[in-house]
């Protein structure tokens, strides 16, 4: 969730303040909620079943969104995109079977909307109860990845919400196309086609206009590079689930056990460097006795170790950190190592530093796992576990719409039911109150 | 909740882009996470015991309390402030032994922090759980009302939070004598004082610095008039858990009871006009029995009728309802009415003129109340019932916060479980990401 995304942070760049597109999303919404308010009404299987429609669609017009994609990528190419924004770009047979399956499976996913929170009954006999309800209609703001189009709108549709998609301008083109296919699909499911729109123009003031709609708009996802994050946020008037750093720490502790804390040292930094949950910096207890070769063993794997002074000298190649390396996400094969003396040292530099995302202990000390887990307030903490597992999917909860780095709403990774609220219903007999 | 309050108001009119303030709001921000951090480790038992002993010193100090509050309401007189405002601001013995009474009510409420939302184990041994904890720090602005000093500051620490206050000016001698107490009493019980902190200044621009200090106000709850809450939305850029229209309605089925109906509305108007649970519209089918009579009976009731073109036809007293009257919170004795034709007409009316606060249905037909409960998208639905009933207290939930009628986080009224959020805690066994 975590790529930085320039083109789509330019897409933002521009004057939000226009009335022509307030007029275009007030419009979107409007027939998005009539849309959202017949969603709502379906029986899940209903929903479930239109997003299998709109799966098998996708596969049947398969040459017709390959087609639009190969128009987008090859201007990508004239215009001189990066390789990595022109890789996201591109679509092939498999990775539209990919993206079409990714939709039936969260048709397959359990459905959150309906679900009895908890109910209680009053001592004059009125009956409570809280129920999930959709949201309402999700802005989805993203970067040129086309199977994001598909990916978010099933998500939103799952749960009974309608979904406003606003996509990267490199790849309109294949959003189009893919959108075509996936209403076409919801419709003979039963769901109205403007259940999901795409914003049908490029202009930036659209995004604007997207962030200020309050009543309009319920929540808007960002899904993108930090910068296109931080500026949806600095931006909205509309509450935004949003994504931001994954500063993440693995603390070694004294009791740890040297092989486990190499593997997991190693999969934390390396399994894939680019994804929000990396670990980022190495806290090492002096007590721990495996330090060294904790570190050369990472060095090996292909780590920049950069160590505090006492880390510099667990080996010649372990570079010196600066005060800035202690609050950066590398998002790469970097790593910043500090030694620590004890948990308590550990935490205070967790508190300090941490960007509250997911941080780890590795120890046989279960009172010290314990203190760690309790006292670390960050939105996912973990004993003897890899921070890589920080993923919707390794938690069980089908496809994420993101993993939320604040506090309010949802924290973590987000699915189905993140894209819920719930509505008290009260059953009286006739109750008024004294 | 949704009393007009014009000082605070204009509390909020100046600028809000001043430099100074926002240093102060830091310093009390990074004070109030230090001992937020003591308070979110301390056992459930000692937090709602050190809350007991703010009750006790509150009355201990009563003297001192009521003689601050004295001196607030002899200026609040001499400035001219409204009979209303005078009442509100006034405390006396029996009001501030509520006070403190409240406060222990509190201190008795089930803990929500550390309670398991929901756990599971992964295929490869990981275990999961959700598990509520404190939101942080939480910023409380509200009006010259004494008694929400205690109130929000001890449903905040009973949560695990800290508290950053902003009341109004005129009971800034009441709030310091109270908050000295409050936090007098905390100490006692081994929470740090900088748990609960009065914004010392009168500044408006402290406000402004209140909204925007994200990172380190998690969140805020204002508690006053609708301008009040419009211009928090409007300005912050913390999340806000905040209350607005409750233009709620009443829709009086073919197949109601005659008696039930009467009863109800009458008490859903009349019980209390000014609370945000009112009922500000009623629908009567046009296939009930008694409209005539259900309107007549509101209008003895001392009920100002003001109908649509069906429902003049109802009465003489009906005087005849303009467009605005649909959208109108009348906090008063004042009910606009209009006629429909079943429940599918109710619903349309519904969905184009309600807040989304709390409507209610009136039937002996179960398949038509399950209908409405299902298809009303507000944060409170009602079979058989009033709408008056709309509160945390009633709702079983203690003492509330407020009544949020935004859609995330949290809906209707919100009391300890809104003032929480939740971790993941991961348990492994030394598992890496394949």
């Amino acid at each position: 969730m975590n790529e930085i995304s320039p083109i789509t942070e330019a897409e933002l760049s521009g004057s939000l303040d226009v009335t022509k597109p307030e007029a275009l999303i007030a419009h979107l919404a409007k027939a998005g909620r009539a849309a959202q308010s017949v969603l709502a009404q379906m029986p899940s299987d209903a929903r479930a079943q239109a997003l299998r429609c709109a799966a098998r669609k996708m596969r049947e017009e398969a040459g017709a969104i390959l087609a639009a994609n190969a128009n987008d990528v090859e201007a990508a190419l004239a215009n001189g995109l990066s390789k990595a924004m022109v890789d996201r770009l591109t679509l092939d047979g498999a990775r539209l079977e990919g993206v079409a399956a990714a939709v039936e499976a969260v048709a397959d996913l359990p459905d959150p909307v309906g679900v009895i929170i908890d109910k209680s009954e009053r001592p004059n006999g009125l009956k409570l109860s809280r129920v999930r309800v959709p949201i309402g209609t999700i802005g989805i703001i993203y970067e040129s990845r086309p199977n994001v189009t598909a990916d978010a709108a099933a998500l939103c549709v799952r749960a009974g919400n309608a979904a406003i998609l606003r996509g990267g301008s490199e790849a309109a083109g294949s959003n189009r196309a893919i959108l075509s296919a996936f209403t076409a699909g919801l419709a003979e499911g039963g769901v109205p086609k403007a259940a999901v729109q795409l914003v049908p123009t490029q202009d930036r003031a659209a995004v604007g206009a997207m962030l200020t709609a309050s009543g309009l708009i319920d929540m808007i996802v960002p899904r993108g590079g930090k910068s296109l994050v931080a500026r949806v946020q600095a931006d909205a008037r509309v509450p935004v689930l949003a994504h931001l750093d994954g500063v993440n720490h693995t603390y070694v502790h004294s009791q740890a056990d040297p092989a486990m804390a190499r593997a997991i040292a190693i999969n934390a930094k390396m399994r894939r460097t680019g994804i929000c949950g990396a670990m980022e910096t190495l806290l090492i207890d002096v007590q721990f006795g495996d330090a060294a070769g904790l570190v050369s063993s990472l060095i090996e794997a292909g780590v920049e170790v950069r160590g505090d002074a006492r880390a510099l000298a667990l080996g010649p190649q372990v570079k010196p950190a600066t005060s800035e390396d202690w609050g950066t996400e590398y998002l790469d094969a970097i790593l910043s190592v500090a030694m620590v003396d004890g948990l308590d040292d550990a935490l205070a530099h967790i508190a300090e530093h941490s960007s509250a995302h997911t941080d780890a202990i590795i120890t046989d000390d279960e009172a010290a796992a314990e203190a760690f887990l309790s006292q670390v307030d960050s939105a996912i903490v973990m004993h003897n576990a890899s921070s890589q597992f920080a993923d919707g999917g390794e938690f069980g909860l089908g496809a994420e719409i993101g993993i939320a780095t604040g506090r309010l709403h949802a924290r973590g990774p987000v699915a189905l039911e993140g894209l819920t609220t719930y509505k008290w219903i009260v059953r009286g007999s006739g109750q008024a109150r004294p």
